[in-house]
């Protein structure tokens, strides 16, 4: 599918739109979800250029996959959550509503889980998240 | 995570239960969800036994997710779709019901996803999807 680089992914990438960043590097970026499904709803991305997950080359899913467990794992932690569901939307059919490649981690449950991109968050709440969850990831 | 070796996955992967198979290899098995939440509802499972996604190695994460992107690539191309959404429960508390590591492929909406696990499917009409995705993976 044809990458469009003016997608807001491809600007947070790029450090040109502000994100509550929670884990980065030279391959990876893993921030807070802004219209969050649940409380510590966190997103990693690739910083390829791909639109899903079908585009993206397979070193790159296989590196950022992961980084996608590094994350799940600091936000079982820090936000003492028992489960975690991983969703990951390939096409604008699927529901996908940025194009480019995006794993989503929602501590919760699957048949509880709030509608996708729905609504915005409590920025403030987001971001204590985001700091409980960067600090083990830095620990 | 303690990891039992009677959970029905292992079993498959074993062979002493059937399944409706559409892809193995040394470290990874695809197979049809019996209870599919759409048509073409696909599991991706590595043979390493890990009961979620945080307990997976590395190594293993990074080998079947390319394995998911290769039978992603095939379901939409056997049954002509255009979008599938990756899950992946960890956690009984995230809506896990089978205690091993599984990677759901559903080509659907998530706007219109079905109940997780909560009816059984037409297992002939799930044996014909197979078929075309096999058709694909083997071409």
């Amino acid at each position: 599918m044809m990458y469009n680089d003016q997608n807001i992914f491809a600007k947070i990438i790029r450090g040109e739109l502000p994100v509550i960043k929670i884990y980065e590097d030279d391959k990876t970026l893993a921030f807070m979800d802004i219209m969050p499904q649940a409380d510590g709803h966190a997103l990693v991305i690739p910083k390829t250029s791909a639109v899903t997950l079908l585009d993206l080359p397979g070193d790159d899913a296989a590196y950022t996959i992961q980084i996608v467990q590094k994350v799940a794992r600091a936000i079982e932690k820090a936000l003492d959550k028992q489960g975690i569901i991983l969703m990951q939307l390939s096409g604008e059919a699927a529901g996908q509503t940025v194009p480019h490649v995006h794993f989503h981690l929602i501590p919760s449950n699957v048949h509880q889980l709030g509608k996708h991109a729905a609504q915005m968050g409590d920025q403030d709440k987001i971001k204590a998240f985001a700091e409980q969850i960067k600090a083990v990831l830095d620990a």
